[in-house]
């Protein structure tokens, strides 16, 4: 770790706040400008030229997203473009690149596909459109992030042109969904996408449409225009209601004190000496609201979307700050009834506008648990409430324990899970399945064996017979088994166990998504290991020196 | 480079020179023996102590499994077995992985993924079921040889055990499909595979069924009986004649000729300078045959047998031992109309167990092209005969050129392409899919409309204008625009195309074959490049030398 990695990054900000991004607003349709600022790096070392974005930009842009769907209800298109005049947007900054870290580049990669398969959700969940207005060059992870919206306009002049000169230029990838996209979304012909990503100079104008690189191109001259009559286009697509009141993403509350982590209703406890986090996620204690008017009242105090914000703000500390924390081990306390009253509503309440953003919240949330490089525990004991949603935290873990009885000296009675409608559908992981789907691959019978018992109380031997957790020691075994479990996977390479958990925890098929953090990400990873591209004499080490790169030309 | 590795690898043997493997016949049942000969490395430095293997127990491994189609018409269940009395198989040698390079590492282990993928298409395809009988330990490989058959049996003793080892004890992954085949094949539940693959000592008998890591377990002495009684009954299941004659695969003629490599079909020239084999595959020239006795009794001088194993061998050749040249060009001689005629005995008598045996063949040795990490053109000029069988090589290649219109000063007509319809079902390439339907996956409807055109001439403008080609230069521009693409090519980090490439050759779904190669292989050769494994104190290297491996805490 350099030392400007030591700096915390800290994922929370907010419009007025930001230094890249500009929002605009016009009635159903926002405007989402780029327009770095040269010397707004996260880190020094490096200068955000031509467009170029670093993780403080992508931090920007993903609270944008956001605030987009929870505070603009009205907001049924978002039209991507540039503030410079000359170029859309140059990409992820080489400098930063070739000056970070193996572990800040996966990182990085991994937060920017986040965001990028965010911006296609909204687009086809939460019915807010994103499109894209090119003008000026836009090139590599500029072309990247088009790639994520819905439709790419061009214009069509000679200096516009859409291109991923990764390959030829730093011998890396666009790895940030480019190469899937181009092929599994926008169906480019391989063999064009082959010629197109070994060009550096680009494709523009009619190749790039008659390839299937853009949607539609236009004179410059009337590139507005033509934006503006597809944003409403799109716009009149969406059920988006036209009149609801936003809610405010008010400022997330989070206490950091030596190892202690604490939000209202999370709580982490780092364990340095044995590479644990300690996630504690905890019930709601107010009674849950009864009807729609007192949800959108309660705002983002309301239980479920107070906890997507925090779990998910939790992650992304976690993930960027703590890199020797290999271990997430969740917990949870408080009431299951409480937990799914709350399920109640989301499922309820379903069709609401608000409702459904909580429930994507949540699922993305979920989902970026599902790819953390972390390996995951779930404890449960007495006093626990892995209900409906949060009974999803057990799921996505790699292993359970479940303690079976009483605890000796602990009055409270057995732990017990129980399933709500929210196991059964609102969050699908990556590979398009819920997590229950995945688990029972070879029965899938079980799945709806089990959404028969929706409510039950389902103590440690029903809970190990039903298949939901690995083990059930009881209070004699427990601390032994655990701590041995524990202390076993600190001991084991991290790496081998990003890798290992990344092939076990997506059993069944494949989708854009998953493929980019599989096949892509993981030949990405691949690539920013190889001295081709990172070694001293590496394409991205020598790129803009004047030096040029060589190669160990044997293939592997 | 080892000194050791630069030893040339013949994947050429037969059963006459195997050291490490015995193949026994009982009727319907084929017996396949490992009993690897400690001393019979490929290379020196290392033993192959408890049945390990290396690629030349592999080689062997591979023509048996190939002599069992073709020569064994009458074997219709294979058992795999140990002729070791404690042990089954221990897997691939550590010492002989420890010291391999990089790029040797991984070509091993592809070409071993693809002996196990094709047991299973034996199994599903040539009806020539494969099953397991385990007593002893069977650990990492071994278990993953076992998982690429339809059933496995377990002595239920105290010391017969399946274990995937290699994340604790190596720091690396079950690489050779064993954590896709847990997950994707056998659907052990996620939180169990976590938990299996964390565990040294592996686990046995009930808990291995119930877990659904073997199929069955029966008491130690009567092993050999319900072996038997099985593979009766999975014999009895399939369809291959009980008295046809097999057909010998005689010795394989191969010159090689300072950087000429010449077989009956096909030949190959390497050019070092610019790091490319120009790969040309010659039409027949003998009349077809006209009825299925003549093909048998042609045997392997069959054309497309011969073809399929001249490519075969030439693929594992330049793999194996020309890491350097880049790029792949492959052209064709000959007569359009005699491939066609030839094709249409591979479609016509499809349902003869030899025919078939070659069509698989074939198939098998096209795949080997998709997943070679080499990059690929095809040159389409006047005298070529890129017809049906033929065509899906310049399918398979990353772009094509095709010479439109006469060349100066050469009498031949205009170079054409011609479907056949084996360019409509028999080939598809790992990822379930034709050649021709993973191009069009944005206009399914194409294939259909040149279905209709099979047997036409397609000239370089109808060619580009169906989409069959990349890119139609005549005379005037050809030399100049194939030697700026192959120069560049070469420019280019071999890394970053192999990702580059392995991303866009695969789009649409995704298989147990395509993730073993994909998401399972990119993270086993990421890892092969971590010091977690490799570096000076990684788990690899220290392995058996007493010292501790140690290990860079930070996740990535």
């Amino acid at each position: 770790m350099t030392d400007s990695e030591r700096t915390m990054v800290d994922f929370r900000t907010e419009p007025a706040r930001y230094k890249h991004w500009k929002l605009g607003f016009d009635g159903p349709v926002a405007t989402l400008v780029m327009d770095v600022r040269e010397d707004g790096g996260l880190r020094p070392g490096y200068e955000l030229k031509l467009n170029s974005y670093d993780l403080g930009v992508d931090i920007e842009l993903y609270d944008a997203t956001q605030r987009l769907r929870f505070e603009h209800p009205e907001v049924r298109a978002v039209v991507l473009r540039s503030g410079k005049e000359r170029v859309f947007c140059a990409g992820a900054n080489i400098r930063m690149l070739s000056q970070s870290s193996h572990g800040w580049k996966v990182n990085f990669c991994k937060f920017t596909n986040e965001t990028r398969n965010a911006i296609e959700e909204a687009t086809a969940e939460s019915r807010q459109t994103y499109l894209t207005a090119i003008a000026g060059a836009c090139a590599g992870g500029g072309y990247e992030l088009a790639l994520a919206t819905d439709h790419i306009i061009l214009a069509d002049d000679s200096s516009t042109t859409v291109s991923l000169p990764e390959v030829p230029l730093l011998a890396v990838l666009p790895g940030t969904g480019g190469l899937t996209r181009l092929v599994d979304k926008r169906h480019v012909r391989r063999d064009r996408a082959d010629f197109f990503c070994t060009l550096e100079e680009g494709i523009k104008g009619q190749r790039a449409r008659e390839w299937r690189l853009v949607d539609e191109i236009v004179p410059r001259t009337v590139l507005d225009e033509a934006v503006k009559r597809r944003a409403a286009d799109l716009a009149a697509r969406s059920d988006r209601p036209e009149s609801a009141r936003g809610l405010a993403l008010s400022p997330l509350e989070r206490r950091i004190e030596g190892d202690e982590i604490a939000y209202s209703h999370v709580a982490c406890r780092v364990d340095r000496g044995q590479g644990i986090a300690e996630i504690t996620v905890i019930a709601p204690t107010a009674p849950a609201p009864t009807d729609l008017a007192a949800i959108h009242a309660a705002g983002a105090g309301f239980w479920p979307l107070a906890l997507a914000r925090e779990l998910d703000d939790l992650i992304l500390h976690l993930r960027a700050n703590e890199e020797e924390i290999g271990l997430w081990v969740f917990k949870t306390s408080g009431r299951a009834d409480a937990v799914e009253a709350y399920d109640g509503l989301l499922s309820g309440f379903a069709a609401d506008w608000l409702v459904r953003e909580i429930r994507l919240y949540l699922k993305r949330t979920l989902k970026r648990l599902d790819v953390s490089s972390r390996s995951m525990f779930a404890l449960i004991e007495p006093g626990s409430c892995f209900a409906g949603t949060l009974l999803e935290l057990a799921l996505a873990t790699d292993r359970s324990y479940m303690l079976e009885g009483d605890r000796e000296g602990d009055g409270r009675p057995p732990a017990a899970l129980r399933l709500t409608e929210m196991n059964f559908g609102p969050y699908p992981m990556v590979n398009g399945l819920t997590r229950l789907e995945s688990r029972f691959l070879g029965e899938p019978g079980r799945v709806g064996d089990l959404k028969r018992r929706i409510g039950e109380d389902l103590v440690a031997s029903a809970a190990g017979e039903a298949g939901l957790v690995t083990f059930t020691p009881d209070d004699i075994d427990w601390d032994d088994e655990v701590r041995i479990a524990v202390e076993e996977r600190a001991a084991f390479s991290p790496d081998a166990l990003t890798a290992m958990e990344s092939s076990l925890r997506f059993g069944g098929p494949e989708t854009l998504e998953s493929k980019i953090f599989a096949r892509l990400s993981a030949w990405q990873n691949w690539i920013f290991q190889r001295p081709n591209a990172v070694g001293p004499k590496g394409a991205l080490k020598v790129y803009g020196s004047g030096e040029r790169s060589e190669f160990d030309r044997r293939r592997v």
